[in-house]
Formats: C-alpha cells, sequence, structure tokens
C-alpha cells in the first residue's frame, strides 16, 4: 500500500494531460489553511472548492469582514499562483447557524439555505463579499455562488457584488477589479437553463451530491434511499452533458466539485463529457490523474455516446465498468 | 356572484373545444364519494386524479383488499361511463401513516413515500393493486404511480400488476384485463428521461406542484420561499414542454394534476403546449371551459412560442398577462 501511495505521489510534477494531448485541471476541496501542504504535496493545481462555512459555525457571533478578509487571504497567498475558487456562504438546512437565527424547517435541504440566505441577509452577505474581493490581490481568487435556481438570483448575487466594489473603490481600498464570477449548477432548474444561465457568469461548477439528490428527489442522508441515490441514473449523464455543452456553447468553463469527481470510475465519463477542472479531496488526485495519462479523450468520448443510450443507472454501470477493464484497465492496477 | 356562478353552470353540458376544434378533457380530482355529484355538477368529464390517501389516514390498521375494492368500486359505479384515474399510495413524508411504521425523516419530501413505499411494502401495494385492478370490472379504470424516478420503479411496479393480475386470474375473480397504466411526472429526472419513460406506459400526468418544489429545490410548504416558488419560470415551461412533446412523440397521452391546471392564467399555456386533459379542483372546471371555449389552440401555441424565450419567470408573467388581456380578455370577464 506504502509502495503504491509512493508511486503514485511521483505524479504530482507531471501535467494532468490525457494520451492524446487533453488537459485536465485537478483541484482540491478544502475548508482550513491546514489542507495546502496536502494540497500542493498531491499535485493539486489550486483549490476548485473552498467552503467557507466553517467560520460560520460552532461559535457565538457571525464573522466581521477583517476575520474573514484574514482567512481567506492566508489561504489565497498560499496557493498563490494557483487559483482558490471560494464558494459564497452554503449554511443553512441542516448546517444550522444559530447566529443566523434560522427556525426549523419541515425539509431543510430545500429550504432557506446558501445564497437564498444570503440573499435575504444582505449586511452579512456584504461582508463576505468584500472580504474576498480584498483577498483577491493576494494571489488568483474566483467567486462562486451556491444553490442558485434562476436567472434573478444570479442578478441580484452580482449586483450586491458590484455594490461591494463601489464600496471598496470609494474607501480606496485595494480590491480584485477583474474577479471571476461562477455559480453551482446543483438545482435541477439551472440545468435546464444552462444555456441562459451561461451568459451571466464566467464559470459553471456542478456540484453533483446535491444536483442528484434533488434531480431523484431522494434525501442523501436518507439511508432508506441509499439504493436510489445513482450517479450514473440517465438523467444525471444527460443533466451533465447539457451542462457541459452549454458551458462550452457559450465559452466558459465546466468545472466539478462533488464527490463524483474524486471517483475513479467517473474519470472517463467527466473527460468525455469535456469537464475543464475537478475539484476533490487532495488524497484523491494522484489516482485521477494516473488514469487521466493513460487515458485517450477520444476513447472517453465514445465511452459517453454509448454510455448516454442506456435507459437504467444499471446498465451505464455495468457497460462503464466493462468499458474500463477493457480500454482503461493498466490505469486500474 | 351567484350570476356569473349560473352562467358558468350553463357550460356544464357544452363540449371543452376550441374556437378552433381542439378538445382538451376537463376532469376533476377528487377524495371521496361524496364529490362526485359536484364533479358531475361542473361539468367534469371523468376524474383525472383519484387520491387513495385517505383509506389509509388517521385510523387504526391498514384498509384490506375488501375495503380498499368496495371503495374504488362505489367511485367507479358512480362516475362510469367517464373513466377514473386512480393513483397508488401517495404517503410518506408530511402524510406519515403510523402503521407503515415509518420513522421521522430529516427531509420527509424527498424520502421513503410514494412509489418507493409501495415497493419496499409488495402486501401493502398488492392489496391495493388486486382491489384497483377488480374495480376496473365497475366502469372505465385508469391506474397510476406517483413518484416515479427512472425506468426501474415503472418496471418493477408493473411487473408487482402483473402478479397481481395472475393471482386474480389463477383465482378466477374478474378484473379489468385491459387496465391503463401511467406515472406521476413530478420529480425531475422524469422529466429529463420523459422519452425513456413514455415508452413503458399509457399516459403522463404532470403532477406541477411537487415538480416545481423538486425542480427549484423550494420546499412549497416553506413561507420564506414562497416568492421562489414560481410556475412560470422557464426551467419549469421548459419541463411542461419536454414531457408534452415526449408523451406525444411516443402516441401517448399527457394530463396535468396539479394546481396549474385548474388556475385560468396558466390554460394559454397548456393549451399551447398540447395537455389533452387537466384535472382540477371541480368547481374551477366551468371558468377553464369558458375560457377554452373561447380560445384558439392556433394563437396558444405562438403565446407558448414567445413565453419560452424569457429568461426570468418575472418576463414570463408579464407577457402571459398582457397576451391574456389583449387576445383572450373576453375569457376573463
Ligand atoms: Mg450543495
Ligand atoms: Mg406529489
Amino acid at each position: 500500500y506504502d509502495y503504491l501511495e509512493q508511486e503514485l505521489l511521483k505524479l504530482k510534477d507531471l501535467p494532468a494531460v490525457t494520451l492524446d494531448g487533453h488537459s485536465m485541471r485537478l483541484m482540491g476541496n478544502i475548508e482550513f489553511p491546514e489542507e495546502i501542504p496536502s494540497l500542493k504535496g498531491h499535485g493539486g493545481q489550486g483549490v476548485g472548492l473552498y467552503r467557507t462555512e466553517m467560520l460560520y459555525m460552532n461559535r457565538p457571533g457571525l464573522p466581521d469582514e477583517e476575520e474573514q478578509y484574514r482567512a481567506y487571504a492566508t489561504i489565497v497567498e498560499n496557493v498563490a499562483p494557483e487559483p482558490v475558487t471560494i464558494r459564497t456562504l452554503d449554511i443553512g438546512g441542516d448546517k444550522l447557524a444559530t447566529d443566523l437565527h434560522l427556525e426549523d424547517e419541515m425539509n431543510p435541504a430545500m429550504g432557506l439555505r446558501a445564497i437564498r440566505l444570503s440573499l435575504r441577509r444582505p449586511e452579512v452577505f456584504k461582508s463576505q463579499l468584500r472580504a474576498i474581493l480584498r483577498a483577491g490581490c493576494k494571489g488568483s481568487v474566483r467567486l462562486f455562488f451556491p444553490m442558485i435556481s434562476g436567472i434573478e438570483e444570479v442578478r441580484s448575487a452580482k449586483a450586491v457584488l458590484r455594490e461591494c466594489m463601489e464600496e471598496l473603490r470609494s474607501a480606496g481600498i485595494p480590491f480584485d477589479e477583474k474577479i471571476e464570477t461562477g455559480i453551482m449548477i446543483e438545482v435541477p432548474s439551472a440545468v435546464t437553463i444552462a444555456d441562459l444561465l451561461a451568459r451571466e457568469v464566467d464559470f459553471f461548477s456542478v456540484g453533483t451530491n446535491d444536483l442528484i439528490q434533488y434531480s431523484l428527489a431522494i434525501d442523501r442522508t436518507n439511508e432508506h434511499l441509499a439504493h436510489l441515490y445513482q450517479p450514473l441514473h440517465p438523467a444525471i449523464l444527460r443533466s451533465l452533458k447539457t451542462v457541459a455543452d452549454a458551458a462550452h456553447a457559450a465559452g466558459i468553463r465546466v468545472c466539478m466539485c462533488g464527490e463524483m469527481a474524486g471517483e475513479p470510475l467517473y474519470l472517463p465519463i467527466l473527460l468525455g463529457l469535456g469537464f475543464d477542472e475537478l475539484s476533490m479531496t487532495a488524497v484523491s488526485i494522484p489516482r485521477v490523474k494516473k488514469i487521466l495519462r493513460r487515458a485517450r479523450r477520444s476513447d472517453a468520448e465514445r465511452l459517453v455516446a454509448r454510455a448516454l443510450t442506456f435507459a437504467t443507472a444499471a446498465e451505464v454501470e455495468s457497460f462503464v465498468k466493462s468499458e474500463i477493464s477493457a480500454r482503461f484497465s493498466e490505469s486500474f492496477d
């Protein structure tokens, strides 16, 4: 095992590129600065998902702009020149923050959470956005909004962002004037109108955990339904294709930051669909990179075309597994 | 008011047909036999949604096959020769039945409910299916399954139905050999694979309340999110079109039984999308019929084509309202 780990770590400084020359950026999901050494040690090309919830949880009061700025700046500086993709507060639902005075909700996963909560509490939202904008001067930062369900939410969020920029500009505080903004694609309606949303932002980041949960109406924490939570459900495959195609048609990047991104079984599919970036737990990066470096994009595209012809998740899965052992087999040794 | 009501009730025996000769079947949603006189008094052409949950709720024990048979047969006999569309148990979630021993769930709306529960408890499911099959001999019955998220669920449910038919046949008990089977389209994944699902069934019934809830990830019982629950969200319009087109491409009927079906504002859209049947509270039928009889399908089709070009629910709504006052105005007097 140690030997295999060592072999995988040797890949650290090799490019994440297929045999036929197609690059994918392999990034890490992080929550704390303490995770940066591991990210670098595993060859992560920046942070694809920096979750900011921990700053808000299990504490009295809310963090102010300065505290957030210091936290974000530390991470941005340490990851520079690679980018850090910061997700605005994705709290609510199961991750109740007492200081936000959230009431009990009947179905918290479909409740007042994430961007809905940020737009409802603009003073909280603005302190986070200003902190992110300022941290942008310490390296390379991208910003994105969770739980977007429609155009109005993106426009509202970007309007608040522009207000923050105005305020910082007036106060003479330096910030990243050209920050890239993106959205999570994790609500089914966002998939359905991905072509419209793609005109509003610089990138998409697909959150497969929630996307699967909402698309199949399966609470992903409900153990009785685990058998119905199927990442290879034909509806999920089609949705991923819709999102990737809409992004590329609009000339924007498409990233994946859900658990699917770090699972080797899905790599050929994500490669074939044309995902530009995958973000995962740092320790998963070497294994995914190894498979990527032995794969061909052209094979992966054929695999996806065929996978899209099946009617059930079971058929897709058995096809993908057989293809992997036939065509990508060395990668799984 | 009474005068208007009387005027509307005069429409009772007139056909539900547009000025350009396109018919739609306007049906009622019911739970109890006591509602049948009102259904007939309002000119309902059968029952588009018979909810069977009440038989299972607020009582000790579960109803057996005989009790269910008597309940269904009473309704079927009284509605004949018009059809009764019986939905199998749509319980779970908020409508907890103690006798089904359901545990508390974190997100009941995405929990073990409806067809998921029926497939988990085949003996309960089979007693209901046998009762429905037998009631089919008393008139015209169609059967449909709620909360379908994929092909396997439909196939499993139909396999249980075939078992029930075998059992009845062996026992020499008469039943409807040619019962039509359909599914609710209310889970986003069912929209995404509507073309595949259409090959498995005789009709679709779109449940807009849940479809909107899951597609937008908005708990429809959460008052804080009421502003985000938008029936005219572009993603919902597109989804309705996807479903209607998939049904017709496969040569099956598409019905709507959610609240949208009984709301006059949406009639031009549902007509333009080609819905074959609408099922609603009986009292809504005359008003919807009045609008239908003064509408042209060709106008409605143009309205839908234009409505599909907007990016936000607000734009769609203001367009539909202005079109209605310009083109369907007499209908709203
Ligand atoms: Mg999420
Ligand atoms: Mg429902």
